[in-house]
């Protein structure tokens, strides 16, 4: 396939077409690559491919006249892409399309960034290679290329070595072991010594499940499991962040419908749907708060009719559940009461579906992942101010751009505990 | 800062090095970068780096006595990275991280990957550029590097520049515009031209919102946003998947606890939860299915009660949530209606606790957005499997790995449609 890269540093390709892999694909003619400079296109006597931007601030934009006239000059452009941290992010998949390609053009922008107008003259692909910021397209330019042509036909020796790396079959990969057997006394695992293939098979697959587990539980969404794999990972140790998180149900003070504040009643449902909510994702408990007595002794007596009653024989199940369940008379107690089971201060975190958030969903994450934190929800029309004024933090409203925000406790408790957990952990 | 590159092609870097703003970086003493060779350390002849693993398979895997020396013979070492995508994926705060350590050692794999008791011989912190996967890390080493680099201080010619790009703000880049004012037609947006620093200022960061909230809103998950933010975001026009997107709540045919297929009467929560997540997240619509008449007449007088009766006036937002409900005698009934509704034929997505999945959560997003669908949940023990085997895809279980799933049917619904729609669109 034919690549051609648009870069006012041409030579920045030099060795990395001159070493390795890649050399060796440019002369077995698996791939070729053309290097076009627009400067070689700027018709003043300095080549300037660069100009102040309209509106004012720092740095410089790449212009467009000698930017058309590059790209209008390639006989066969084929699919043009422009590395930018603005675009669609570069995967497996994607790398496996573009090598279905004939041609690709790759567009490496220098300075701030190029005339946003040529994506109104050209049909260009922004692609991104992560979340970082590079000061060109050159270097992910460089990893696009590689990434692209070793799933070209011919590119590589065995074509099974490609197979069995990270990604092709969605899981990171497994160790790898090779002489000496024992090294500074380490030994290799002596299953990849006894040559049962089976067995070893089924050991790299398992060790394969385990690093994405640890490292990766996202990439399961996308990952074909067998049977087997489903019922190892099930029966795999490993941290339990949910554990450290406690959902809080707090009927006073919340705010009513009138805009003041107060105590609502309890709701069986609530009890039983955010329990369940508890129980499936692991966490370390549910609190439910009342300042009122005898709202406290009716959830009582419904957690113990699921518990130790006759609910508990006809569905234990729900037994299960309920039995994470606990009733404060206060915040001030529930706080308290999680602290003591983890033996260090709880943190608070509240929920608003008005806003403003202090503590976003990945902070709460790494939150949740350090200490205790009691996750607190409000029935009624929410939380008093007076409970969000004292929370360590605020989690954004779940659909912040909506106009309409009236999910039940219950839907909103499911919904903020599987953001924050995710399905693997 | 003091790089060193562990490598067997150092030469891959001469031209990384010598152009462009690294070449100016190294020159100026912002960074150094060293290059070691693990090949200059193998004790053999033919300075063997690479073996055959244990337990067999493709490719070679480089081993532990040259790279070990390698490592040992570093005076600095600093912080050890080994480039590998099973990493930790590197971000803009990451790199932030490493700008900040003196000395960073890079390790570049070849071949299968490195025997994997070097983690245990050494801290080594595996990174990664991105979900694909290269030859060998050097092309992600000079990503890291770059990305790395240009934040110690004085390596560009501004600060400003490094500050307002990308990610600094946590929102994609605005677009830019230079010279000339008017290029084959395409004019540069007069507010640019019109010098008022505050009106550009608020066209720049809406277009960063608006980028952002086509291509990555992922990202506003954590990106401080003001009122104002908040409000263009609202009101901004964007495609709506959840439009393409209705909830299905099958009340027959569904299992039963004793494992039979029946029917199970309705749940007067059930119907206003669901239709609270339906209104919430924008979906096309909420079919209630149940093959028993009194049931669907029960339902459309709990409907009627909140849209057009009393409940309508003392709550007008429960209202706009219920107006979704659509009766249906059967699943075939509501396929029919969501299809009429679009114009064409409708995706019917099933969901289990159970398994086996056979469409991705990636998978149905995409779907989703591509044509309607009806998402299908069932009360009691769940779908029955002839609903299940009818399916053009069914969704994984939302806790695969956990030894509890018995969620209600109103959480899961809020959790599967977050999990599709997530909180921007």
């Amino acid at each position: 396939m034919q690549f051609t890269v648009v870069t006012i540093f041409p030579e920045f390709f030099d060795s990395f077409l001159s070493c390795g892999l890649m050399a060796k694909a440019v002369e077995a003619g698996v791939v070729a690559v053309s290097r076009v400079n627009p400067r070689d296109f700027a018709t003043d006597r300095h080549h300037t491919v660069d100009d102040r931007p309209y509106g004012g601030g720092p740095g410089m934009v790449m212009g467009l006249p000698s930017m058309t006239a590059a790209l209008r000059s390639l006989p066969r452009p084929g699919k043009i892409c422009m590395l930018s941290p603005a675009g669609r992010p570069l995967d497996q998949r994607m790398a496996a399309e573009l090598a279905g390609e004939e041609a690709v053009t790759l567009l490496c922008g220098r300075y701030e960034g190029i005339d946003a107008r040529l994506f109104d003259l050209f049909d260009i692909t922004p692609v991104s290679v992560g979340d970082f910021v590079l000061s060109g397209g050159e270097s992910a330019a460089a990893c696009l290329m590689e990434a692209v042509a070793r799933l070209v036909p011919g590119f590589m020796g065995k074509d099974a070595s490609a197979d069995e790396e990270s990604f092709s079959a969605g899981l990171l990969e497994y160790p790898h072991f090779t002489r000496p057997e024992v090294f500074e006394g380490l030994p290799v695992p002596p299953v990849l010594l006894g040559g049962n293939h089976a067995t070893i098979a089924a050991w790299r697959r398992q060790r394969a499940l385990e690093t994405t587990l640890a490292r990766r539980p996202d990439l399961f969404d996308t990952t074909p499991l067998s049977p087997d794999d489903a019922a190892f990972l099930r029966a795999a140790p490993r941290t339990r962040p949910g554990r450290n998180l406690h959902l809080g149900l707090v009927h006073g003070p919340v705010l009513l419908k009138d805009g003041s504040v107060g105590t609502v009643s309890l709701t069986n449902l609530d009890v039983h749907d955010i329990a369940r909510v508890s129980r499936t994702y692991g966490l370390g408990g549910f609190e439910v708060v009342s300042p009122l007595r005898d709202q406290l002794t009716l959830a009582g007596r419904i957690v113990d009719h699921w518990c130790t009653g006759p609910g508990s024989r006809s569905n234990p199940d729900r037994a299960e559940a309920l039995s994470l369940v606990r009733l404060h008379e206060s915040l001030d107690a529930a706080l308290a009461a999680v602290s003591a089971d983890h033996g260090c201060p709880a943190a608070l975190i509240a929920t608003s579906a008005k806003g403003p958030a202090t503590l976003s969903f990945a902070a709460a994450r790494e939150l949740i992942a350090a200490r205790p934190a009691l996750l607190v929800l409000g029935t009624g029309h929410g939380l008093a101010d007076a409970v969000l004024a004292r929370a360590d933090g605020v989690l954004p409203a779940i659909r912040p751009f909506s106009d309409y925000n009236h999910l039940s406790v219950r839907a909103a408790a499911g919904i903020l505990t599987d953001r924050l957990l995710g399905d693997a952990m």
